[in-house]
């Protein structure tokens, strides 16, 4: 094993992350089996990953799409969730920085969405703890939805008469239930619903037609190599932080200082999520600074930084069919656009400075 | 009929919209029949409103809801069609005027997509003649999408495999089938299912249940006090070009000249398309400059400076009970998410500035 590459910061989750086992030799059929992968990766085998302080229900669904897509949550009535974590653009905007109010450029690329709750923490330096802390964020962020408080945001939403009936609905019982921190569950938990199951999948159930002899010859690279050493578990990343440069420095022009900037101990400097690969073939730009456009290129650098190994063209092109392969079906229910309530002469208007 | 009403400079469509009958005293049972709002307003029943141009096909509808929502077609990546026509919010964006490139703001309110298919013409001013048409403005337009040619829209598309064989199927047989028109005739394609069918719909289609009284009298006033002479037809607008403050004055902050800017003549000058008042209360902010957000209030002053008419409280009230009546049903379709395809290494990139 690399020196350095356990410089973790943060929990792991998953069953088998640590099991970091050399590859021994190929199946009889198969380059790689379904048992030797399962020792890195988890298949998505469930609809919700579900929050004991937040479950899951239909009514919290319906209600966090809504306002997953309403642009009301902004300062502007612009931008939702869905601008940045755009659900027909694999979670993601595709920009380097995200583009938020006023136009302005915010200092990490937008993680996607799908499958982030199976992450340790959120965003990219790991500031929240879940995605019920997340979605309490990008809100009030004056880069981004720029709202100028939480009762601003409360004040809008409880100005529409569907919104009251659908949060009674959805929080039964709270006496009070339209809260920053309920607009924040419900949205949660329709992101807790966003997974992303794929071909990689019913491989790792046993299915080895699943993948063809070029991805899994990229699988099988993949863990030999080392990449799964950090992108493993169910979402092959968000089960740990790791610094970005462990051999060699990364350039980046961007001011995030990662876990540093939450921390600030100095081993902390540019260390990040692991982010997952699931669906990186629709979430360029990519790493935090979303610097790279090509999979190849991000395959290489990612080798050549944080591994010191450099990969030849055909192990670049087999580890990214193996990527590709990660593309999910994306829930029908996620490509749903709800039918947004209309505002009343009571909602507070949106300003544009 | 008041001097003046009929200063039209466009077509007229739609049978009966020119039949303004005085209307004479109530039915037996119900204070308006259906026999009578149809010699103003015809119903909803079609699913499509075809164009012998660009005939509808499937293959060109679920093309044209990618390039719908796909923010590829801006400069910057950000901005899609639904940005300022959210097929989540009645098809408007909810603002005065748009947000469009670098966070600049257009001179007029974005009107709904939805239904806009019925319009004699398109854009406030008219200066489009079908949606065809219309779709190619605002991806060039700098202030909107910014997209700096036809070509380099036509590059982002053609860089994208999964677009190549999808505008082969939508226009088979066409040699070169990714063109800057047929961008523009799939996305219009797709808005010409766009249709939203009310209770008022089945009204007039002879349920007279299908509106409650309140709803009746509003409908009633609608036709008694002269708003039908202008918003009739199968949209309740779009029928025809009528001057802002035929009465009165408008006072208006917005530069737009209206059928002016096109024309050039005098007698142009502040004559804007009619909008379309289904689905109106999920469009405000209402007028060509969206300085009203109160349907009560845009009731108040419409009857003011076009009719000159002082209308009581319970007329507002029931002339907006009748309004809400025209919220349609948004077709499943439209509340699809498509999942676009990526990028490629060949495709231009964004660029923000």
């Amino acid at each position: 094993m690399r020196k350095g590459r356990w410089l973790v910061s943060g929990l792991v989750l998953g069953a088998g992350a640590f099991a970091v086992v050399a590859y021994a030799g190929k199946a009889s059929k198969d380059i790689i089996t379904p048992q030797e992968a399962r020792k890195y990766f988890s298949p998505i085998t469930q609809k919700v990953v579900d929050n004991p302080q937040n479950p899951v229900t239909q009514q919290k669904v319906e209600l966090g799409r809504m306002l997953y897509h309403d642009p009301r949550l902004s300062k502007s009535g612009l931008i939702s969730c869905n601008t940045c974590h755009n659900l027909a653009s694999g979670g993601v905007d595709n920009l380097p920085t995200s583009i938020g109010h006023k136009w302005q450029m915010g200092p990490v690329n937008a993680p996607t969405v799908y499958n982030a709750a199976f992450h340790i923490a959120q965003f990219w330096d790991g500031r929240a703890k879940d995605l019920e802390e997340q979605a309490k964020g990008p809100i009030l962020n004056p880069k981004e939805m720029a709202m100028p408080s939480e009762e601003e945001a409360v004040k809008r939403i409880a100005s529409i008469p569907q919104y009251r009936e659908l949060f009674a609905k959805a929080f039964p019982g709270e006496k009070e239930p339209i809260t920053y921190d309920n607009i924040a569950k419900a949205i949660a938990a329709f992101e807790r619903t966003l997974l992303t199951p794929s071909r990689f999948d019913k491989f790792l159930m046993g299915d080895t037609k699943a993948l063809t002899a070029e991805e899994k010859k990229g699988l099988k690279l993949f863990i030999e190599k080392g990449c799964a050493s950090c992108h493993n578990g169910v979402a092959l990343g968000g089960t740990m932080f790791q610094k970005m440069g462990i051999v060699k420095p990364y350039n980046s022009t961007s001011p995030a200082k990662g876990r540093y900037d939450v921390t600030k101990k100095p081993e902390d400097m540019y260390v990040f999520k692991v982010p997952s690969l699931r669906n990186v073939e629709r979430t360029a730009p990519y790493f935090h600074d979303g610097q790279v456009w090509s999979l190849e290129e991000a395959v290489r650098i990612m080798a050549d930084i944080q591994l010191g190994v450099q990969l030849k063209d055909d192990e670049v092109r087999a580890i990214v069919a193996f990527l590709k392969s990660l593309n999910g079906e994306i829930p029908k229910h996620a490509l749903t656009l709800p039918v947004l309530p209309p505002s009343t002469e009571k909602t507070p208007k949106p300003s544009f400075d």
